[in-house]
Protein backbone atom coordinates (compact mmCIF):
# COMPACT_ATOMS: atom_id res chain seq x y z
CA UNK A 1 0.00 0.00 0.00
CA UNK A 2 3.22 2.29 0.36
CA UNK A 3 3.33 2.39 -3.28
CA UNK A 4 -0.07 3.48 -3.69
CA UNK A 5 -0.15 5.95 -1.29
CA UNK A 6 2.71 7.60 -2.86
CA UNK A 7 1.13 7.62 -6.45
CA UNK A 8 -1.51 8.87 -4.41
CA UNK A 9 0.69 11.84 -3.56
CA UNK A 10 1.93 12.49 -6.80
CA UNK A 11 -1.17 13.14 -8.16
CA UNK A 12 -3.12 16.36 -8.97
CA UNK A 13 -6.30 16.78 -7.12
CA UNK A 14 -9.41 18.95 -8.03
CA UNK A 15 -12.06 20.46 -5.75
CA UNK A 16 -15.44 19.23 -7.02
CA UNK A 17 -19.16 20.34 -6.78
CA UNK A 18 -16.87 21.80 -3.16
CA UNK A 19 -15.69 17.93 -2.68
CA UNK A 20 -11.67 18.92 -2.36
CA UNK A 21 -8.84 15.99 -3.06
CA UNK A 22 -10.79 13.87 -5.87
CA UNK A 23 -8.98 12.89 -9.03
CA UNK A 24 -11.17 11.84 -12.02
CA UNK A 25 -11.35 8.28 -13.29
CA UNK A 26 -12.43 6.82 -16.90
CA UNK A 27 -13.50 2.77 -16.45
CA UNK A 28 -12.29 1.27 -19.40
CA UNK A 29 -13.62 -2.46 -20.47
CA UNK A 30 -9.92 -3.89 -20.30
CA UNK A 31 -10.78 -6.55 -23.38
CA UNK A 32 -13.46 -5.05 -25.31
CA UNK A 33 -12.14 -0.91 -24.91
CA UNK A 34 -14.96 0.22 -24.64
CA UNK A 35 -15.67 3.37 -22.30
CA UNK A 36 -18.02 2.10 -19.37
CA UNK A 37 -18.12 5.51 -16.77
CA UNK A 38 -16.42 7.98 -15.70
CA UNK A 39 -16.42 9.16 -11.70
CA UNK A 40 -14.28 10.60 -9.54
CA UNK A 41 -11.74 8.93 -6.19
CA UNK A 42 -10.55 10.15 -3.42
CA UNK A 43 -7.70 8.80 -1.88
CA UNK A 44 -9.84 6.50 0.06
CA UNK A 45 -11.16 4.83 -3.10
CA UNK A 46 -7.97 4.93 -4.52
CA UNK A 47 -6.25 2.76 -2.06
CA UNK A 48 -9.13 0.45 -1.43
CA UNK A 49 -8.89 -0.16 -5.47
CA UNK A 50 -5.63 -1.07 -5.26
CA UNK A 51 -6.12 -2.75 -1.93
CA UNK A 52 -8.84 -5.05 -2.80
CA UNK A 53 -8.71 -5.27 -6.67
CA UNK A 54 -12.46 -3.88 -6.70
CA UNK A 55 -13.08 -0.27 -8.29
CA UNK A 56 -13.90 2.25 -5.93
CA UNK A 57 -15.14 5.71 -6.36
CA UNK A 58 -16.23 8.47 -4.42
CA UNK A 59 -19.74 9.65 -5.01
CA UNK A 60 -19.59 13.69 -4.57
CA UNK A 61 -24.29 13.68 -4.36
CA UNK A 62 -23.77 10.76 -1.80
CA UNK A 63 -20.90 12.07 -0.17
CA UNK A 64 -18.99 8.78 0.67
CA UNK A 65 -16.97 6.20 -0.61
CA UNK A 66 -18.79 3.25 -2.71
CA UNK A 67 -17.53 0.11 -4.12
CA UNK A 68 -18.34 -0.05 -7.65
CA UNK A 69 -21.23 -2.99 -7.75
CA UNK A 70 -22.34 -2.63 -3.87
CA UNK A 71 -25.94 -3.05 -4.92
CA UNK A 72 -26.25 -4.20 -8.30
CA UNK A 73 -23.28 -6.84 -7.82
CA UNK A 74 -21.62 -5.32 -10.96
CA UNK A 75 -18.67 -5.30 -9.89
CA UNK A 76 -15.53 -4.38 -11.58
CA UNK A 77 -12.39 -6.25 -11.02
CA UNK A 78 -8.76 -3.70 -11.92
CA UNK A 79 -6.50 -5.20 -14.24
CA UNK A 80 -4.74 -2.05 -15.13
CA UNK A 81 -4.13 1.24 -13.95
CA UNK A 82 -2.96 4.59 -16.34
CA UNK A 83 -1.92 8.04 -14.97
CA UNK A 84 -2.26 11.08 -17.48
CA UNK A 85 0.16 13.47 -18.26
CA UNK A 86 -0.87 15.84 -15.55
CA UNK A 87 -1.60 13.78 -13.23
CA UNK A 88 -5.33 14.82 -13.09
CA UNK A 89 -6.91 11.68 -14.45
CA UNK A 90 -6.53 7.87 -13.94
CA UNK A 91 -7.76 5.54 -16.67
CA UNK A 92 -8.85 2.57 -15.05
CA UNK A 93 -9.11 -0.83 -16.66
CA UNK A 94 -11.68 -3.29 -15.57
CA UNK A 95 -13.44 -6.34 -16.06
CA UNK A 96 -16.91 -5.61 -15.59
CA UNK A 97 -19.28 -7.74 -14.32
CA UNK A 98 -23.12 -7.59 -16.11
CA UNK A 99 -23.16 -3.76 -16.77
CA UNK A 100 -21.45 -0.42 -15.57
CA UNK A 101 -25.17 1.28 -15.75
CA UNK A 102 -27.54 1.21 -13.31
CA UNK A 103 -29.91 1.78 -16.32
CA UNK A 104 -29.19 -1.43 -16.96
CA UNK A 105 -26.27 -0.59 -20.01
CA UNK A 106 -23.28 -2.14 -20.17
CA UNK A 107 -21.86 1.24 -20.67
CA UNK A 108 -23.04 4.37 -18.67
CA UNK A 109 -22.52 6.46 -22.25
CA UNK A 110 -25.89 4.71 -24.00
CA UNK A 111 -26.86 8.00 -25.28
CA UNK A 112 -25.80 9.51 -29.00
CA UNK A 113 -25.63 12.89 -30.09
CA UNK A 114 -27.62 12.27 -33.31
CA UNK A 115 -29.61 14.47 -35.82
CA UNK A 116 -29.81 17.06 -33.18
CA UNK A 117 -30.37 15.20 -30.38
CA UNK A 118 -30.02 12.31 -28.22
CA UNK A 119 -30.69 8.81 -29.20
CA UNK A 120 -30.47 5.76 -27.33
CA UNK A 121 -27.05 3.63 -28.44
CA UNK A 122 -26.96 0.77 -26.38
CA UNK A 123 -28.87 -2.11 -25.38
CA UNK A 124 -29.93 -3.22 -21.77
CA UNK A 125 -27.92 -6.05 -20.46
CA UNK A 126 -29.59 -6.42 -17.27
CA UNK A 127 -33.11 -5.22 -15.67
CA UNK A 128 -32.32 -1.98 -13.45
CA UNK A 129 -35.44 -3.03 -11.05
CA UNK A 130 -34.30 -6.35 -10.67
CA UNK A 131 -30.79 -5.15 -9.56
CA UNK A 132 -31.18 -2.90 -7.34
CA UNK A 133 -33.96 -4.80 -5.30
CA UNK A 134 -30.85 -6.47 -3.22
CA UNK B 1 -26.90 25.34 -32.90
CA UNK B 2 -30.37 25.27 -31.93
CA UNK B 3 -30.16 21.66 -31.16
CA UNK B 4 -26.68 22.03 -29.03
CA UNK B 5 -27.87 24.44 -27.16
CA UNK B 6 -30.94 22.27 -25.95
CA UNK B 7 -28.36 19.25 -25.20
CA UNK B 8 -25.99 21.46 -23.25
CA UNK B 9 -29.11 22.81 -21.48
CA UNK B 10 -29.84 19.37 -20.23
CA UNK B 11 -26.20 18.51 -18.95
CA UNK B 12 -25.71 18.58 -15.33
CA UNK B 13 -22.69 20.84 -15.23
CA UNK B 14 -19.88 20.86 -12.02
CA UNK B 15 -18.09 23.06 -10.29
CA UNK B 16 -14.24 22.14 -11.14
CA UNK B 17 -11.81 24.28 -8.69
CA UNK B 18 -14.17 27.06 -8.82
CA UNK B 19 -15.37 27.01 -12.16
CA UNK B 20 -19.46 26.81 -12.19
CA UNK B 21 -20.94 24.98 -15.61
CA UNK B 22 -18.31 22.32 -16.58
CA UNK B 23 -18.97 18.98 -17.83
CA UNK B 24 -16.50 16.54 -17.77
CA UNK B 25 -15.15 15.05 -21.90
CA UNK B 26 -13.11 12.01 -22.66
CA UNK B 27 -11.63 11.73 -25.80
CA UNK B 28 -11.92 8.33 -27.48
CA UNK B 29 -10.11 7.80 -30.52
CA UNK B 30 -12.88 6.50 -33.08
CA UNK B 31 -10.70 3.51 -34.54
CA UNK B 32 -8.59 2.66 -32.34
CA UNK B 33 -10.84 2.80 -29.26
CA UNK B 34 -7.83 4.53 -27.45
CA UNK B 35 -8.98 6.86 -24.33
CA UNK B 36 -6.60 10.20 -25.66
CA UNK B 37 -7.03 12.36 -22.57
CA UNK B 38 -9.74 13.67 -20.13
CA UNK B 39 -10.59 17.32 -19.97
CA UNK B 40 -13.58 19.74 -19.39
CA UNK B 41 -16.05 21.74 -21.73
CA UNK B 42 -17.94 24.81 -20.71
CA UNK B 43 -21.06 25.67 -23.20
CA UNK B 44 -18.78 27.42 -25.31
CA UNK B 45 -16.24 24.69 -25.97
CA UNK B 46 -18.52 22.64 -26.57
CA UNK B 47 -20.84 24.61 -28.98
CA UNK B 48 -17.76 25.37 -30.59
CA UNK B 49 -17.08 22.09 -31.06
CA UNK B 50 -20.71 21.05 -32.77
CA UNK B 51 -20.09 24.04 -34.85
CA UNK B 52 -17.14 23.46 -35.54
CA UNK B 53 -16.49 19.72 -36.26
CA UNK B 54 -12.89 21.00 -34.28
CA UNK B 55 -12.83 19.45 -30.72
CA UNK B 56 -12.49 22.59 -27.89
CA UNK B 57 -11.83 22.02 -24.80
CA UNK B 58 -12.19 24.60 -20.89
CA UNK B 59 -8.74 25.29 -19.36
CA UNK B 60 -9.17 25.69 -15.84
CA UNK B 61 -5.44 26.98 -15.07
CA UNK B 62 -5.65 29.24 -18.39
CA UNK B 63 -9.39 30.11 -17.55
CA UNK B 64 -10.54 30.23 -20.87
CA UNK B 65 -11.40 27.92 -23.76
CA UNK B 66 -9.10 26.42 -26.25
CA UNK B 67 -9.45 24.68 -29.49
CA UNK B 68 -7.38 21.42 -29.09
CA UNK B 69 -4.16 21.24 -31.01
CA UNK B 70 -4.42 25.50 -31.76
CA UNK B 71 -0.10 25.05 -30.25
CA UNK B 72 0.57 22.28 -31.94
CA UNK B 73 -1.49 21.68 -34.82
CA UNK B 74 -2.58 18.18 -33.37
CA UNK B 75 -6.55 18.70 -33.59
CA UNK B 76 -9.25 16.49 -33.03
CA UNK B 77 -11.80 16.01 -35.59
CA UNK B 78 -15.18 15.32 -33.82
CA UNK B 79 -16.73 11.87 -35.22
CA UNK B 80 -19.26 11.28 -32.91
CA UNK B 81 -20.87 12.16 -29.05
CA UNK B 82 -22.08 10.46 -26.53
CA UNK B 83 -23.58 11.59 -22.81
CA UNK B 84 -23.87 9.51 -19.93
CA UNK B 85 -26.90 8.30 -17.63
CA UNK B 86 -26.43 11.00 -15.34
CA UNK B 87 -25.92 13.45 -17.97
CA UNK B 88 -22.56 15.02 -16.30
CA UNK B 89 -20.00 13.37 -19.01
CA UNK B 90 -19.50 13.21 -22.43
CA UNK B 91 -17.51 10.71 -24.68
CA UNK B 92 -16.36 12.56 -27.79
CA UNK B 93 -15.07 9.90 -30.81
CA UNK B 94 -12.13 12.02 -32.48
CA UNK B 95 -9.74 11.16 -35.55
CA UNK B 96 -6.97 12.78 -33.87
CA UNK B 97 -3.94 13.99 -35.80
CA UNK B 98 -0.80 13.17 -34.78
CA UNK B 99 -0.91 12.73 -30.74
CA UNK B 100 -3.02 13.99 -28.13
CA UNK B 101 -0.66 14.18 -25.48
CA UNK B 102 1.23 17.71 -25.11
CA UNK B 103 4.58 15.37 -24.11
CA UNK B 104 4.88 14.04 -27.40
CA UNK B 105 2.23 11.09 -26.92
CA UNK B 106 -0.55 9.89 -28.86
CA UNK B 107 -2.32 9.36 -25.84
CA UNK B 108 -2.50 11.27 -22.62
CA UNK B 109 -1.85 7.96 -20.59
CA UNK B 110 1.22 6.78 -21.23
CA UNK B 111 2.40 6.11 -17.67
CA UNK B 112 1.07 2.52 -16.27
CA UNK B 113 1.10 2.03 -12.25
CA UNK B 114 3.14 -1.33 -12.67
CA UNK B 115 5.28 -3.03 -9.76
CA UNK B 116 4.14 -0.50 -7.22
CA UNK B 117 5.21 2.79 -9.28
CA UNK B 118 4.33 4.44 -12.36
CA UNK B 119 6.58 3.85 -15.45
CA UNK B 120 6.12 4.48 -19.13
CA UNK B 121 4.13 2.79 -21.09
CA UNK B 122 3.70 4.51 -24.66
CA UNK B 123 6.10 5.50 -27.73
CA UNK B 124 6.23 9.13 -28.76
CA UNK B 125 4.67 9.79 -31.52
CA UNK B 126 6.12 13.54 -32.42
CA UNK B 127 8.59 16.20 -30.87
CA UNK B 128 6.93 18.04 -28.26
CA UNK B 129 9.66 20.67 -28.36
CA UNK B 130 9.83 20.77 -32.22
CA UNK B 131 5.32 21.17 -32.13
CA UNK B 132 5.19 23.53 -29.36
CA UNK B 133 7.69 26.12 -30.95
CA UNK B 134 5.12 27.45 -33.41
Amino acid sequence: MADGKLVWRALKKRSVDGVKGLVLSVAQDYESGEVLMAAFMDRQAFLKTLDTGRVHYYSTSRRRVWLKGESSGNTQRLKALKVDCDGDALLVFVAQKGGACHDGYRSCFYRKFSGGMLVKAGKRVFDPVEAYKR
